[in-house]
């Protein structure tokens, strides 16, 4: 393996609200998206979702209160919390989850990107 | 939990390869620390090691070549891969890596910080 420049692997792609996976650590995925906008209400019942800032803002709008993230902020949403994504355009951001985590966790909607397809970058 | 900031975290501390813990999920630890010069050889038997470099340079030293890190690089340390990290002046990363993990594997040295006396921040 080389190393990984996050900003390199941002420049490879431009789908919003398309997980692309970069590494894989201890049966966690390291995952790179982009998002504008809304994405939908969702939970993952047996997966901690862990997300870093990287560009522009990210809402985590959660039941009880949202969560601003600005670059450089991180936040690690508990499993079995609902939650709904919400970014200012051109928001870039990583997640690490398990392997297992399903994108928009038992929705399975037009805007979602089953597990299969996600792509290594 | 609240929001994060890395960069508020880095100011909270001043030693030296000495990891502090601010975040747990699915069973593992983000961890940061601060470096400069060159830890140990050491290797985790049993962990992958992510390593995500925010300020300055570190280099993950390994028997078969060198991994160079600038901010915003990252690293797995494969699960029994031998490793020296080097760093520059004053550099700062992130470790995500079981909390099972020993900071300088199976050994016990002056400069390592055991598991129990890894503190959150």
């Amino acid at each position: 393996m080389s190393k990984i420049s996050i900003s390199e692997k941002f420049n490879l792609f431009t789908e919003e609200w398309t997980p692309k996976i970069i590494a894989e650590t201890n049966g966690q995925l390291v995952k790179i998206a982009k998002g504008s906008g809304e994405l939908v209400w969702h939970r993952h019942e047996n997966e901690d979702e862990l997300f870093i800032v990287f560009k522009g803002h990210l809402t985590l709008q959660l039941r009880d209160g949202n969560i601003e993230l600005g670059v450089g902020d991180m936040y690690v949403v508990p499993k079995g919390v609902e939650h709904c994504p919400l970014a200012e355009a051109d928001t870039h951001f990583m997640m690490i989850e398990p392997s297992s985590t399903e994108h928009t966790g038992k929705l399975d909607l037009n805007v979602t990107v089953s597990i299969e397809n996600q792509e290594w970058i």
